[in-house]
């Protein structure tokens, strides 16, 4: 492998419909998007549930990358057969082997254009900041979380996801459109200047590295009680301060924040994670330095080397 | 028949779930609302549907209250039993038959709070003309669409739906939760007053009449190919005029709008209503008279006398 093969992934959640429309478009009119030259595999992650309109069929394809999925052959699931058959092709062993993966979502929350990485990869850091420094995109780095496992780009050496809202499930709406579009095109020029060797990395990315998830207010028998507040609901990125209004019952009591001071939420009220007992995610934003060596790990990476 | 039995539908569409939320906290503590003396019948329209968080099971609730659907015994759609099971309650022959019904949703759009009827019975626009006054909620009068029929609220007497956006689906939200709120508290005030005899009708209601539905622009395989534009995004009861821009493909291409001048768009990119290939519905905003006859109707109503 001496070629950087790219592979971009829309509709993984079969309800996020925007990127998926921008892919078929885009495989109608090529020079919609410029590809700057790379080689692109451009995949619908989950065509049946795009179809359906719904998330998912059986299991959440993007929590469904884990090897111990994908090696028990018991397991049938339409999602966990579809994520063996994207390895199968685009995988290190693939017919097609891609050595970077995006992966375009969106979301209910009202958190603009970001990008989320899934662990402390230099190539990862050192790709987020490029579109953090032409962008400004945020970074929610989403490690350290027992209870979500197995994303789709965790599964390639290097890979991000790109997720932008506030879009309500099965909408195509002009500003999401707008913004993927964007932010996809910004990706392609950086990758190509990346596999030039032309590009100049920024010394630092801040990052907003998750703390924990909140759950909603629950009754006895699981029920959700509470709602977020007024003053939090669209409030992403917006620190949280110990004692402001959080949750607010039907009855007007405010149940305040009891955490600590200056964390960030995040996926403020996404829809699809209400089954997930998470009503928003805490994060703490801090300032990292990009590997002093990371020219040569993007080169290994390109070069099929697997990276630090 | 002679007291007055209102029917308060949430649910109808499982994936709107603010007020079957609202539903079952005032189940938990009944002072949440105050019915104000009214005998109120509440139920969730589409208790699967909720579960399952999709809109339906089979087919539209909202659109199974059509005589040959009832009648059809051989239809055993899981939404055509529920409406038989609804009428069966709540209907004329019903074991607890009501005169009004109420059916509250929520919609993608952002058209604010507002009242939707489907004809032009005096009762419907008389109460319509109530919440008008006190809310100032704009009414859509949708009528003359033969390929929609068969909404719940029709098979009542008299019967109103509550509509209230923007929220995305399967989404709680602090604003779309007080605004039901608040429309359901105003409703059960005018309603009580109007069994007590004590309500004075404004003499004019201000309709929005149903015209037309817009499709998207679609390919020749159906595919939507393009999206409704920017600035007519959240424009809902925004009046549009002959060669604003209505739709925008992603090539940068706009596609305006040739109709009449100074219809006014509603229900712009409901989620729901892409596969009924509705982008928007147009109207034509109008002042009606109230029947001067409107008390005796709604006598008749509450004595079980059908209103004209």
């Amino acid at each position: 492998m001496s070629t950087l093969q790219v592979l971009l992934i829309a509709g993984t959640h079969g309800n996020e419909i925007n990127a998926p429309w921008l892919f078929k478009e885009w495989n109608k009119s090529a020079a919609i998007i410029n590809t700057n030259g790379l080689s692109i595999s451009k995949i619908i992650g989950n065509p049946e549930a795009l179809k359906a309109g719904k998330r998912y069929i059986d299991n959440d394809l993007n929590r469904s990358f884990r090897e111990d999925l994908l090696e028990d052959k018991n397991n049938k699931d339409y999602e966990t057969l579809r994520a063996r058959e994207i390895v199968a092709s685009y995988g290190k062993q693939g017919k097609e082997p891609c050595q970077i993966a995006i992966d375009f979502h969106s979301t209910t929350s009202a958190m603009g254009s970001s990008i989320v990485i899934y662990g402390r990869r230099s190539v990862d850091l050192a790709i987020a900041s490029l579109l953090q420094l032409r962008l400004g995109l945020p970074v929610y780095l989403h490690e350290g979380d027992d209870s979500q496992k197995g994303f789709l780009v965790e599964y390639w050496p290097c890979g991000l996801v790109v997720e932008i809202g506030p879009v309500a499930q099965g909408l195509l709406h002009p500003n999401i459109i707008k913004q993927t579009k964007l932010v996809l095109q910004c990706l392609l020029i950086e990758l190509a200047a990346l596999k030039s060797g032309s590009v100049l990395f920024p010394e630092r990315i801040v990052v907003h590295r998750h703390i924990r998830s909140i759950d909603f207010p629950r009754s006895g028998s699981g029920d959700i009680d509470a709602f977020v507040h007024a003053s939090r609901q669209a409030a992403d990125w917006v620190p949280i301060k110990k004692g402001s209004p959080l949750f607010m019952k039907l009855d007007g009591a405010t149940l305040c924040y009891k955490g600590d001071d200056s964390l960030v939420p995040v996926f403020i009220n996404e829809a699809a994670y209400a089954e997930k007992n998470i009503a928003m995610s805490l994060t703490k934003r801090e300032v990292w330095q990009i590997s002093k060596n990371v020219e040569e790990s993007i080169c290994n990476l390109i070069n099929g080397i697997n990276p630090t």
